[in-house]
């Protein structure tokens, strides 16, 4: 299927090598392209355009922006390109504005996940995926072959349901905790602050939670 | 060896009864012995008292209150009382002002953990159990064979050291994860932001986090 990736970072091109490795026709959307020519030339099957070429080009997009420029990025891929579809919001809120590890932009009672399902009221927005390092997005068999958990949270249920199977045929993920509406991002955004520590310490990005019962 | 709980309800209450099993020398510290009378006469074991007995009875204290009264219990449980010894923070900074779920009365750059620091500078406070319920907290055993990860926060090593040892002789823990200094409380308070979603999703607090490498 076509798939948008607004963002071409090391998670958008991680995001997108590993797509169009399992046959999606994938445009990433991008403000920098002069930054990714090189990534684009080595990797020939991934279409570069505009953000809102990426929007409209994409049945699913996923949001790959750093959180501090998500909102803007969304309003360039424009509500009329995303309307209707589901939107796969794996960004953080991140403020390195005192130092490392980086705080929240949000607090407590919003997340950048409601902000954006406030953007755009007729976008399906899914968030996950934030909780875990690009490399582990896009194979979570390379933390504890696979067994650790992911979240997900939306006011869509049949837009979550479509996510959790997209994931795990596109990525293999196969443990999901549906945490509920889209301000249960709240928690998974704030999550941020115990994973960088714990990335601190333990001197790699290859770890993840698993809820056990 | 003689323990001081701050605090009379179910935490204390739990945390109390479990320890006298294991034959520590308990005094609960409340501002309310009217309310817990009948506990004490089916528990006893445990001594109760003030918020400054418990804290003077101790060689290690836990802070058990709720945490939207935690920093003025320790101010009346006495820094002359605590100075010098390990104080295990316990305590979520949990704000029902906005209804369910709680939000935090604080806010990304700081913690109620700090917050207790600041307030008793020579007092060793390790900040762990906190993710945890409190049936949990005294029987890890409870969710998925105790297989899961108990977080540690706190300034001094030797201090963080000991509650761990304590935390597998008194109740049988076996996974921690050292997080760092007591900034580190931040994470683990700000947990309390998808915990208590998970447990209104899950329907009982029998759940718990493992950290996957």
């Amino acid at each position: 299927m076509e798939i948008g990736i607004l963002g071409s970072g090391m998670v958008g091109q991680t995001l997108a090598a590993k797509l169009v490795e399992v046959d999606q026709e994938v445009l990433v959307g991008t403000r920098s392209p002069d930054k990714v020519n090189d990534w684009a030339a080595h990797n020939p099957r991934v279409k570069l355009g505009t953000l809102s070429q990426a929007a409209a080009h994409g049945q699913a997009v996923i949001n790959a922006t750093s959180g501090s420029g998500s909102l803007e990025a969304l309003q360039l891929a424009g509500a009329a390109n995303l309307n209707g579809k589901i939107l796969i919001d794996l960004s953080n809120p991140l403020d390195f504005s005192h130092g490392m590890p980086p705080s929240l932009t949000v607090c407590n009672t919003d997340s950048l996940g409601e902000q954006i399902q406030r953007l755009l009221p007729q976008v399906k927005v899914v968030k996950t995926l934030n909780t875990v390092n690009a490399v582990v997005m896009v194979n979570p068999q390379a933390v504890a072959g696979g067994d650790h958990t992911l979240f997900l949270s939306g006011d869509d249920q049949a837009a979550k349901d479509q996510v959790r199977r997209w994931l795990r045929e596109w990525f293999g993920w196969r443990d999901f905790f549906d945490l509920g509406d889209i301000s249960t991002a709240r928690g998974v955004e704030a999550m941020m602050l115990i994973w960088v520590p714990m990335m601190m310490k333990v001197g790699s990005p290859l770890f993840q939670f698993k809820v056990m019962r």
